[in-house]
């Protein structure tokens, strides 16, 4: 299963029991963990979201409602002896603050932690399961956005007529890679043959904290599930603007102009008690929206 | 009210529904917060604690279960508009982490953190309602114990017997701190006349985390309320105190050696999901045991 889990919606002041922005997206038994506001590590623990299954995590920008939960959550790793290693991503200041806190308490990890520094757009993570992308988004300090897309096969075996066939099972990765096959005597088996057409790879965009940025739909375009944050409702417009902040119809119309299929909000100003309206306001724009809701999972199809 | 509120009792790892150590105690209108682990601020909007009116925070040490919530905390409280000055106590390098944190996100607080790094053990506060001094217990890193005092007046006003005695009320100070009243005639009036004696002041010590040391017991002797953490049971005395912990017999042991009126215990680790093992095994040396549960507040009497 391809899906997002929402740990936290609610944006830098935690209130009417909604936490700072986690997000858990699983590729089947992969799991990485996007952002990680304080009390993700307790949130994990509430949603029995596995930390011994995160091995790649990715922080957006250094305001502390994105990664104040970093610390305990490394913490409570090395507490759980955890060996297998750990891989970060973020802005370059990210490793000397923790450092700072790891010297302090004299703490040894019992496992690597790489962590890449993010200076650049591009490609951060290649495994054969997902590729993870990072662009920049327009923010009061350095933000990044990431975009997570799943690696498949070109085609998809037709197990029965590939064995119908005569093709060795030593062969049929290559098939999955649009190969044809040409048997010992001689004889083409053309690849159509032997393999139905795959579904395109499904891909997810996270977006937060932004302020409202047409430009992003060129890297935006087409995915299956987009997150883009909606701190306020349109009434506070140049709020938004002047906090590099976006508007729930803002992000629908990032949606809309990307042509993405699916669009979640989030990132809620502490201002908003209820949320009906954010979506009343984004599904006006674009009505494949929903609420991020803490504890739900989003699949991306 | 001078009272105790316990908003995390258990060790770093989280677990069981309990969180990591903070405390808040009251002299009336006063709050002060012990401890900040991760989610206090969390811990504290579900307890109804005000943020606004905290003005002293001490830390006892640098491990991440004690302070990951403080970033957070003081975010927030910027975020609300706080104006008033935020007093700060702990170990010299709490400061740079903070501000290695404030400077990645650029952020700018509108109110005063006045930091008070502690060095060596004595007297950090002395206000009207309270004082409160430092010393040092025995852990793995660097580690303040704190004793607070409430501060009285050494005798109570009989206000009726002062008025019938012809004390102008401008005098009235002067004679709680135990002064005789001479009139402008010459007559002395015996200030055990118009007073009654006192209760003595109240106090509340806090030791954690900290290895079973019974040279602390100077410190606390007499204490009307004391917590001491008490992170194991007695089947692995060995384990506390390889890892300088305690446990809940060595807890009582200590009360039961300084003559503390109440002792409370805390700091449980995440080995045991049920804790009344901790409170049998305590109450069998010190029976003035309780054990501090999150969202209860004690009374210090």
């Amino acid at each position: 299963m391809f899906g997002l889990t929402i740990l936290g919606n609610n944006s830098a002041l935690p209130a009417h029991g909604r936490h700072p922005t986690a997000q858990v997206l699983s590729f089947g038994q992969h799991t990485v963990l996007i952002d990680c506001g304080e009390g993700t590590q307790i949130q994990m623990a509430a949603l029995k979201v596995k930390r011994s299954r995160i091995h790649h995590i990715f922080i957006s920008h250094l305001h502390g409602d994105h990664y104040f939960g970093l610390p305990g959550l490394i913490n409570s790793m090395a507490l759980m002896g955890r060996t297998d290693p750990l891989n970060l991503y973020g802005p370059p200041e990210l490793m000397p603050i923790l450092q700072l806190q790891f010297n302090a308490a004299h703490t040894q990890l019992p496992f690597e932690l790489a962590f890449t520094p993010i200076y650049q757009a591009g490609m951060l993570v290649e495994t054969p399961k997902f590729t993870v992308e990072c662009f920049a988004v327009q923010h009061r300090i350095a933000c990044w956005g990431y975009l997570f897309t799943e690696c498949k096969f070109k085609r998809k075996l037709n197990h029965e007529a590939a064995i119908a066939a005569g093709i060795p099972t030593t062969f049929f990765g290559r098939l999955q890679h649009g190969e044809d096959y040409i048997s010992a005597a001689g004889e083409l088996i053309s690849n159509a043959s032997v393999t139905f057409a795959n579904t395109p790879a499904r891909s997810y965009a996270y977006c937060a904290d932004t302020i409202f940025d047409t430009s992003l739909c060129t890297k935006l375009q087409g995915v299956n599930l987009l997150y883009h944050e909606a701190t306020y409702l349109s009434h506070l417009e140049e709020r938004a603007k002047a906090r590099f902040h976006s508007t729930a119809a803002q992000a629908a119309t990032i949606a809309k102009m990307a042509g993405v299929k699916k669009l979640l909000i989030g990132h809620f100003s502490s201002k908003y008690a209820e949320l009906d309206q954010f979506l009343q306001e984004a599904q006006a724009v674009f009505p494949q929206t929903d609420l991020a809701l803490e504890g739900v999972t989003y699949r991306v199809i």
